[in-house]
C-alpha cells in the first residue's frame, strides 16, 4: 500500500533546492520503508510558479536552480510572474512546504499569507520559516486545530535539531523551568573569527566571503534570528505566548573583539546564548546576548557547525541536545522529517 | 473527557517507586494537561503482589517500599507469596510496567515472560527493563505489532535520555551509519576516580559506599550494561538484529589507573565508549571498550552524572544528545514519557 503526499514548495533557495535533492535521493527509500509517494505537484519563488497534477521532476527543478534559474524555467509546469500565493489558493494538493525567506517586518509575509491560506484549504503545513511562527503562533495552531490539519515547524529552530520535537514530545509531562540555546550558527562564527583576532570588519568580511553571511547580515548579528528561535522555543515548549518584542535582545554587532579574545586564551567561549526563565510569576523572561559561557557548560562545547539546546526540567533532569551541520542539507531534512513524522505516526 | 489508564508495576525498586511518586505528583498536572488518569491497580516485587481494580495508593507504597516493605504489605489488597506472572495473567489492566531487576542470564527471567505474557493479553508493555529487549527484541515486536498492542522501551537506554525517541523517529528517512554512546553512569565514574588517584578497589569502594554499584557491580564494569544498551539501540535504529554475543566488549575491571590519569593530566578523558557501525556488507560492527576521546568529541566533554549518544548521519549530519541525572527520578520519568506517548499522539 502507497500513499501519495501531493507537496507544494515555496522557496527554493538553499533550503527549498536541497529538499528537491532530498526528494530524489530518499524517494525510493521512502516509498519502501513508509510506503509513502512523496510528489512534488507545484514549486514557487520569486519569479514565478510551476504546477502539474503529474508531478513536477524535482532533479531538474534544483538543477535549475543550481544554475540560477527559476520554477518559471522549468519547461511545460511553469507560469511566469503569477505569485506563489495563487499557487497555494489553487493547486491539487496535501501539503504545503513554506520555505521563503524569513521576514520579521512587514507582518511575516508573504509567508504567513502562504501559511494561512494553506490551512484554510485544509492542507497540511511544514514551515522551515520562521516569520509566520514568531508572528502568529497562536493563531495558526488554532487554525490547524480547526481544520483538523496539522502545522509543523521543527525546521524553524537550529535546523536539523530536532529541538522542537525533543521539547514537545520527550519531555512530555514535565515542567521545562529554563530553556538555553545556541541556535544560530552564524554569529558563532564571527566570534570565532574575532577570538581570532581580526577586527569586526574584517571578521564580517571573511563570513560574507565563506557563505556563512545572509544578504541581510542584520538579522543575524543583531540576535533578530536568535530571539526569533527562542519565541517559537518557548511558545511550544513552555506552552506560554511569547512574542518577539518581550524578548531583551542584545546582538554581536560592532563587537569589540578585546573580550572575546581575552575569554579564549583562558579557554573559554563567548555565545550568542538565548534564554527563556519561568518566574515566579507564571511569566518568562526572555533574553539574547553574546554570554561568556562557563567552561564546562554543555553549549561552550560546541564548534563552529554546532548549534545547541538545553532544557532544564523537574523530572528529566536536564537534556542538552547538539548538531553538527557541515552544510543545510539538514535543516532541508527537517522538513522531511516533519512531512514523514506527519504521515507515518 | 478523560481516559482511564489501568497500570500494573512489576518490580518497585529505585524506578518502580519513583514512578509511584511521579504518578503521585504529576497525576494532577497529566489529567488536567492529557486528559488522562493514570491509575495504578497492580504492583508486584519479589515478596508478593498488590492488586485493586479501584486502584492502589501509590503514595503509600512508595512509603511502604522507602522504608524496606513490599507490596505485599500493603493493607486490603496484598497477597504475599503470589508471584508478579500470576498478576500480569490474571489483572484487568491496560498496561504493563516492567522494571524488574535485569537479569541477561537465565533467558531475562521473570522480565521476559512478563512481558510476553502482557503482549499476549493485549497490554501495552513499557519495560525499562532491558533483559527482553536484549534476548527477545525481534519476537517481542513481532508478538505487539499481531496483538495491535504497543511496546516502548525508551528507559532501557540511557535513563531519561531520549536516545530512542530520538534515534527512531527524528532521525526518519536517514540511513545512521554510526553510533557512539556513553549509556553507563558508573563505569564513568569509577573510571573518574581512577583518575582522581585512587586505586581499583578504592574506587570500588568508594562507589559503593556512594551507592552508585549495584549489587552485582560486574554487570556494569564488566560492561555487559553498556553492551545491552548498544544491541537495544542498534535494534531500534540500525534496523539490524544485533545480539549480545555480537559485540566485542572490553570492561573496566581490575583497570590499572595510569592510563586515565595521564590522559586527564592532558585535558582527556577515558570514557566506556558504546560503538556501532555499520559495515560494507550491510553488518553492523558492535564495540564497548574503555576509550580515550579526542578532547573535542561531543562525549568527552561529559561530567560524571552525565550519558550521552550521538548518531552520525547522511542527511541530518550529527546529531549528539545527553542527560545529566542527578538522580534515578528521570530514568523513571522515562516509563511515565513512554506512557504519554502512546495514549496522546
Amino acid at each position: 500500500m502507497s500513499v501519495t503526499v501531493r507537496i507544494l514548495m515555496i522557496g527554493l533557495g538553499n533550503l527549498g533546492r536541497r529538499f528537491c535533492d532530498l526528494l530524489v535521493e530518499k524517494g525510493p527509500h521512502i516509498q519502501a520503508h513508509y510506503g509513502l509517494h512523496l510528489l512534488l505537484v507545484g514549486a514557487a519563488d520569486s519569479r514565478g510558479i510551476a504546477y502539474d497534477p503529474q508531478g513536477l521532476d524535482p532533479a531538474l527543478l534544483s538543477a535549475i536552480k543550481e544554475t540560477g534559474g527559476s520554477a518559471a524555467d522549468l519547461p511545460d509546469a511553469s507560469q511566469p510572474g503569477v505569485q506563489a500565493a495563487e499557487l497555494v489558493a489553487q493547486a491539487e494538493a496535501d501539503l504545503l512546504c513554506e520555505a521563503s525567506p524569513v521576514n520579521l517586518r512587514q507582518g511575516a509575509e508573504p509567508g504567513l499569507t502562504h501559511v494561512r491560506l494553506a490551512l484554510e484549504r485544509g492542507l497540511h503545513v511544514v514551515t522551515a520559516n520562521k516569520g509566520p511562527m514568531v508572528l502568529a503562533y497562536q493563531e495558526l495552531h488554532r487554525l490547524a486545530t480547526g481544520q483538523h490539519v496539522q502545522l509543523r515547524f521543527d525546521g524553524t529552530v537550529a535546523g536539523g535539531l530536532p529541538a522542537v520535537y525533543i521539547g514537545q514530545r520527550d519531555l512530555r509531562g514535565a515542567d521545562v523551568r529554563r530553556i538555553e540555546a545556541v541556535p544560530n550558527l552564524c554569529t558563532g562564527y564571527v566570534m570565532e573569527l574575532l577570538a581570532d583576532g581580526l577586527a569586526w570588519h574584517e571578521a564580517l568580511e571573511r563570513a560574507r566571503a565563506e557563505g556563512v553571511l545572509e544578504a541581510d547580515p542584520a538579522f543575524d548579528l543583531d540576535g533578530w534570528d536568535a530571539a526569533a528561535k527562542l519565541v517559537i522555543l518557548v511558545n511550544a515548549i513552555m506552552d506560554f505566548p511569547a512574542r518577539l518584542e518581550d524578548v531583551q535582545r542584545t546582538g554581536i554587532t560592532q563587537r569589540d573583539g578585546t573580550a572575546v579574545q581575552a575569554a579564549r586564551k583562558q579557554g573559554r567561549t563567548y555565545k550568542l546564548l538565548a534564554t527563556a526563565e519561568r518566574l515566579a510569576d507564571a511569566q518568562v523572561s526572555l533574553r539574547v546576548a553574546p554570554t561568556l559561557l562557563p567552561a564546562d557548560h554543555f553549549l561552550a562545547g560546541l564548534g563552529r557547525k554546532h548549534m545547541g539546546v538545553v532544557y532544564h526540567t523537574d523530572i528529566y533532569g536536564t537534556l542538552m541536545a547538539a548538531i553538527e551541520e557541515p552544510s543545510p542539507l539538514p535543516s532541508a531534512a527537517a522538513m522531511l522529517r516533519d512531512i514523514l513524522d506527519l504521515y507515518s505516526r
